[in-house]
């Protein structure tokens, strides 16, 4: 039985602690919060004592802990938890500065702790299923990966100031996806955005709607697309052109009916809100989280995803700002 | 160079000088009509003489004749085609009276013309895919066959008087397209029906709205249904499940479009004009039949399958008015 | 919080404890089973007390209990739950026989309980969201029902011979659908049958293809057809013909992945298990049965859905083996 | 009557020849070819009569030319067929040269006669409706349009060498269809580029895998893919995003069967010759030009448009080369 302590009570963190509700051989030991009422209401629906970070992180009840916690305390959580030689889950991104990820790197490297960072939708079925059909040969080698991704609605100007924009917020788990499914390091980077889905969001400095082309050193390619916007639900697909054929995941509908009118056929929306979207695949990254632990071998996604998917937004960022290409050592 | 004689001029005999047009190897060289303009007009565009139906029968000039005149005029000429040696391409019914058909059967047999009942959805090129797939083993033996078919809106009732009944005059294909596919006589016969779109059609003695069951002697299954309206287009499916699979054709789409808006993802209607649904069928047939012809074969569907398709849908017919299942031979 | 008491902690107890477990406002409080082991094991995991079957049904702390025992076992615990004033949720079929089950709606009826069928298929999100259209006037009124039901394979044959056979074991499910969707009674039901599958269920007396077809008083009609096997997955679809539209539920797959080869566009197999299928409708039924208790309303649907589905196999049986049409009154 | 002369009897000469065939108020009254056999054959089969391309362009019985000969033979023709009157309808490019095309815009304006650029792709059933809903305002503003264009199978070697080059030979389609969509001409353009299909295309100079980003003043993005190989048919799809929704359009396929088998559900492969998957959109562009002749109107794409493709082609090749972004004026 693997005793997991949860760092951070809050949405995701709940996301967390349902999903391993949900697994054979792992339980919530410890939950701690910033704040006393959603720890002690985890607490209780889950068993689990409510600590404070400090005692959590130092509790021989705990093995592993999940950090659920706002990005600025990644840092410290990681370097005190890794120090104790727990296992370590850790929310995108590890850290808002590449730098500071290096940094975490080493730490974790030198305790020699498991990390996983918590790229989720590596966990989607269709999305996984995609890669190890890629890694299987079914599709020969990898040329174009196209991938669209957009949100329903923007999130509110407050949240865009403070959320390092729109290519470490947003486009960071595509660039993530991007290096999945390539199966090689992006060398060239490019990226154009513009603020079509609200001036305020370009008021703000960042973009709404944006654009970015990688390739790599044997020539592949990968178009991503990104809109903070989608009428009909939280858009998400992902296509891998190959040699001998192609793979493409659609959109999951809120449910599987179709009416036919004389306007034409028309199916459901796709699911809006990503924690439903995504309800598998948050089940599914914990599983194999608790199993990789449990059986000694190291999670995957690893810090040094986390680290590589940031400098790829960084790279991005970059190039919208020059307006040129920017090329990765 | 198969010179091909069109008896019947009207919107099917022009189909079919169309379909002749794109065909290597055959064109029209005679056209009659019971009325002289539609006949003229048809000669111009083709090349073709506007003759009487007895000097088109007789021309040395016509080596096969397409007869798309009225159903009651069919027993006559065929009978003229078959006595001078005519190949004979005829319009579904053959006749409304199985016993007219068998005398039909008589002389075509007795002269050994090539003759061909113009069951134009066998070479939809999704349906005979579907049959050839089935001959092919591509899911072993057929165990349900489902066939959904639905006009976009119910005829006139002038023509509902003296269409010879829903099961005649519509579902006739669907019980030709059984036969295709079950590859075996049906044995039993159970229909339902009601009016439930108009009711002058029963009124006028007809059901808009119908049901039929077939069953084989080896113990396979058809389900039919039909119904005089669709809003949403002229809808055409078939499915077949058998031991190994299943096979299945989706309708026809005005196009290949998609909307997604919070309403959902909505595709056009399906196409509405059966013309437009089943333009490749009607090449194809075409096609068929010259082919048949000008190799000396028997083209297929022959007259018998014209007689065995009546006789399925008088006994639907007896079914329906009866409330009783009818045993076939 | 309703406390809710588990009858029985096989694999639908199981399930219905995993629904309970995450819905807010209700608890598994006791469970019993005729075994120690599995009740032992599901009272651990869901904090529940481990009682006889008197016991929970006497037990204070039990508000509604859950009879997921075997068929046999339904009508004695349903007439002393009911005499207990337990709220009452009982798996399909209520009973084997259609006298039993007027026994127990009288019971029901006499003490006033709660009483809910588990037709767990009316809460699929897509079958719901059907129904609830057709109640919404979006197609108009309904002409149509057409049912395809298969299962990915045959059970065992020791399972088919104390099944009651095909009708009431497996195609009731899809009776009761027919009744959800057509919102009136059905007056006739004809039935045809084979054993396509496994010539072992046709020495059982049983059928393993079967296809029944029902009218109601207003002349609307239901085709249903059920094979004991679909290479495919679990095949469930139905669409529903209307006046001013159709709507319709397509498979449920085991992924949104399709990948081109040479050989065409290929997506997964639809989901095989019908636990995994019907996920949501476990869920989703036992929610309006906590639901409905707690609100002190009826749930739906109640026991005599339970006794109008079993009476439609009852005819279906009949008509197969009398080879004619069954009147109902 | 508009009387049509054909210059060039090839291939793509016969599919504009079997267009007018089937649009009323046009015929083929002349036919030119290099070659006399080809010339003679297309004579025969539409009764025009076979004349040098000189005599063609001067002949009263000709009021417009198609013109389909090699590319270098544009030029000279358009300048004839201007200064003889006629209206102009010819295929894509115009010239390979930009410079040219400014040339050939002169003396069509000078003398003022009808000239279309044959983009047929803009005539696609699919597409057109896109393009028509988008003016419709159904999807609001336009925000990303996502262009997705691959080849069954690389042309030859020699043709390659020949082409121009992937952007000019290939994605120039795409390049139109780009303008047509995003109602709006591109600022700048990126292009990236590989050879990973054929290296012997690499040793030629070309690419064969490539993706291109083109922005608007007003901030729309449109990517772009080119691949000249797919293994599953002729890839052709496009997607316009915009503030109030998503449309789309999917392959056409072979046929509407789907196979159901233990692997999924498996449709047809795409249409793979361009010819058969394009037919209707050559039927429909010739029609355009007929309707846009015979009232006096301008066709639509005009030769200005021929320009602009060119030039989006040119500085996608520019860029490639530089490995930099090309600002437009």
């Amino acid at each position: 039985m693997l005793n997991i302590g949860l760092l951070g009570c809050g949405r995701i963190g709940q996301v967390h602690a349902r999903s391993i509700g949900q697994i054979d051989g792992a339980r919530v030991s410890a939950v701690a919060d910033a704040f006393a009422e959603p720890a002690q209401m985890l607490a209780d629906k889950t068993g689990a004592q409510a600590l404070s970070a400090e005692d959590l992180i130092g509790s021989a009840d705990v093995d592993a802990v999940v950090i659920g916690t706002p990005t600025d305390t990644h840092y410290d959580l990681i370097h005190k938890a890794a120090n104790a030689g727990k296992a370590i889950f850790c929310e995108k991104p590890v850290d808002m500065s590449a730098n500071r990820i290096r940094d975490c790197i080493k730490v974790v490297e030198a305790t020699g702790v498991p990390f996983m960072t918590a790229f989720n939708r590596r966990f989607d079925p269709s999305f996984a299923n995609i890669q190890s059909r890629i890694a299987n040969g079914e599709i020969g080698n990898v040329e174009i990966v196209t991938i669209l991704s957009r949100d329903p609605s923007p999130p509110p100007i407050s949240y865009i100031e403070s959320s390092g924009g729109l290519f470490r917020d947003m486009m960071i788990h595509d660039l993530d996806m991007a290096r999945f499914l390539l199966g090689e390091e992006p060398i060239s980077v490019y990226a154009v955005g513009s603020s079509l889905v609200d001036p305020e969001i370009g008021k703000a400095g960042d973009v709404d709607t944006a654009a970015v082309t990688l390739t790599t050193a044997s020539g592949k390619i990968c178009q991503i697309s990104n809109s903070r916007r989608a009428s009909y639900g939280y858009d998400q697909r992902i296509e891998v052109h190959g040699e001998k054929g192609m793979l493409r995941a659609e959109n999951m509908l809120e449910n599987a009916v179709e009416i036919a009118t004389p306007a034409g056929f028309q199916k459901s929306p796709a699911r809006h809100f990503f924690l439903e979207r995504y309800e598998s695949a948050y089940r599914a990254e914990m599983g194999h989280f608790v199993d990789a632990v449990s059986r000694a071998s190291s999670p995957s996604p690893g810090i040094v995803d986390g680290l590589r998917a940031q400098e790829l937004a960084d790279a991005a960022d970059t190039s919208l700002k020059q307006g040129s290409v920017v090329k990765l050592a």
